[in-house]
């Protein structure tokens, strides 16, 4: 069987494995710190290439950043990445043929090829971590766009300019739905700039446990608001532990944000499923997320589902690309 | 050369045409005020049928409601036509092929083919008027979806439940972006019920006149908000007619969740461009949201176009589309 080493290039971590024709990851993991220069990463890359391109077919990139549509080259700014990244020319680095896509769209075909989506022809995948990523698989293909950058997760959640996104232009889905914009919404309820996701997260998870007591932070004293709370069930503690209540309000509003998003795409794709993915897919309630969204659209009943094809999905998803284009 | 019988069936008329191989009109543009029952209806579309099927080699339905992938049946809800429409058996009206397609598609299907995005691959059309309907043609393709109901512009602006949308949710992109979003958006600037969206367009292009007076109009003087105008250009009139500065607000508003709408389908979609048709896209400076969009995107540089190819586009696409299939 083929058989592709799959290199995953994010801002922080680089990642590479083998990865054979039915996704099965049968290398090592190797994870290396991201360096911080162009020349560095380029070493890197020559560095695990000639470790590992006799045993495979095919070097598979997945990386941050668009891709073109000839999957040689990155087309644009790739967020927190050396700058002269989208320069590298990654035909160069290999005998072997090199294929290169971005690592959502990867993550997205592994889902449609062995995870979640396997066996529907539509689908839109979300990646909720520190950012948004979106992948779309429309009638068994990944749909790229004119130029390769489609999938972008950038449309509207309010036309206000109220948050700037990272991207630079204002309020994206992205910018709401993704971890960074969870604690933007628990800073805006709570006032505390110093809240953290963790904070929601471990909020709302006391909050499910019965006669857990409800706890406020030192930074409820310190802004004087005191009064909101409910002395009966008021148990002090000098930390960022939120009460309940708002751990859920705050929770609920970004939770509320990702059904909007999805709600918008099923009307404009009709998918068979949209899934989500990514550490922050963990905590979303998908059975909510499915039954509300379909009471919204106008189009046909379509799933929520969890992403299944792993922490390493970029990796098998360029892997199989890869080896499909061969 | 092979021809349609092109139906196009609205809410609200009924139109007739005869279309060639080439998107050209070569029959008469006959129209009927559509019928308020499913009986009158069919037997409208038995009268048609009758009296042109023997003259073409197909009959080609543009209609309103999301129609299949199989292209003979309505999938749901259509709006203000009888509510029975959608069960109607297209198939047993003529011995001639018949095809049946969303009205929508077809006018983005006649732009790809004969109009504005011609020679572009990846296109979307927003038609703008009394609602906002949706086409989309990728990789030359129409867009449908795993149902065939993809292209509904009902992604959302705003997340907090400010406007209903005639869809029963919440904040859609036609609840801004339609004629009907105009006049709310004025309504909310105005604080004037009785507001139209001719008083907003009439405001708007007063302003552009030199030495014009401004004007301001009764509803102000009962609401007591005379003291936002300046006096000294203020020229009093009982009526409607709006200050075409409050005019300006208005407008730019509503033009700016157009912008906002086109970004984010830019970002999903890495589009060649996205072409804006209906009676309301006439208003629109294109110019201008190209610009501001292309400064806003992630994806590559895309055009903003207005349709080209005329009132009768459902037809024109629904003919083309038909004799395709053939």
């Amino acid at each position: 069987m083929r058989t592709a080493l799959s290199i995953d290039v994010g801002g922080t971590k680089i990642y590479n494995t083998i990865v054979n024709e039915k996704g099965e990851i049968i290398g090592e993991i190797e994870k290396h710190s991201t360096p911080k220069t162009f020349p560095e990463i380029k070493s890197l890359f020559e560095e695990i290439i000639q470790k590992h391109e006799d045993e495979v077919d095919v070097i598979a990139f997945a990386t941050c950043g668009a891709v073109n549509n000839t999957n040689d080259g990155i087309l644009g700014s790739t967020g927190n990445i050396a700058k002269e990244y989208p320069s590298m020319d990654f035909k160069s680095l290999s005998n072997k043929p090199v294929f290169v896509e971005n690592d959502a769209n990867c993550a997205a075909w592994a889902e449609h090829i062995i995870g979640s989506s396997k066996g529907m022809p539509y689908s839109v995948m979300l990646t909720l971590g520190t950012g948004v990523g979106g992948g779309i698989i429309l009638d068994n293909k990944l749909y790229k766009g004119k130029n390769g950058a489609a999938g972008e997760m950038h449309f509207k959640m309010r036309t206000d300019k109220h948050r700037k996104c990272t991207c630079g232009a204002w309020d994206c889905f992205e910018a709401y739905a993704s971890g960074t914009g969870l604690k933007k919404t628990a800073e805006e309820i709570s006032g505390n700039p110093d809240i953290t996701t963790y904070d929601v997260i471990e909020g709302k998870r006391a909050g499910g446990q019965e006669g857990k007591p409800i706890y406020s932070g030192k930074w409820k004293v310190e802004s004087g608001k005191l009064e909101n709370f409910q002395l009966s069930t008021f148990n002090f503690q000098l930390d960022n532990a939120l009460s309940p209540n708002i751990a859920q309000t705050i929770f609920s509003s970004w939770q509320n944000d990702i059904l909007e998003g999805i709600i918008g795409l099923a009307n404009i794709f009709d998918p068979d499923c949209i899934v989500l993915s990514g550490s922050m897919a963990e905590f979303v309630d998908i059975e909510y997320l499915e039954n509300e969204a379909n009471k919204q659209i106008v189009t046909t009943p379509f799933k929520v589902l969890k992403a299944s094809a792993g922490n390493y999905s970029g990796m098998i998803g360029a892997g199989l690309l890869a080896l499909k284009k061969l």
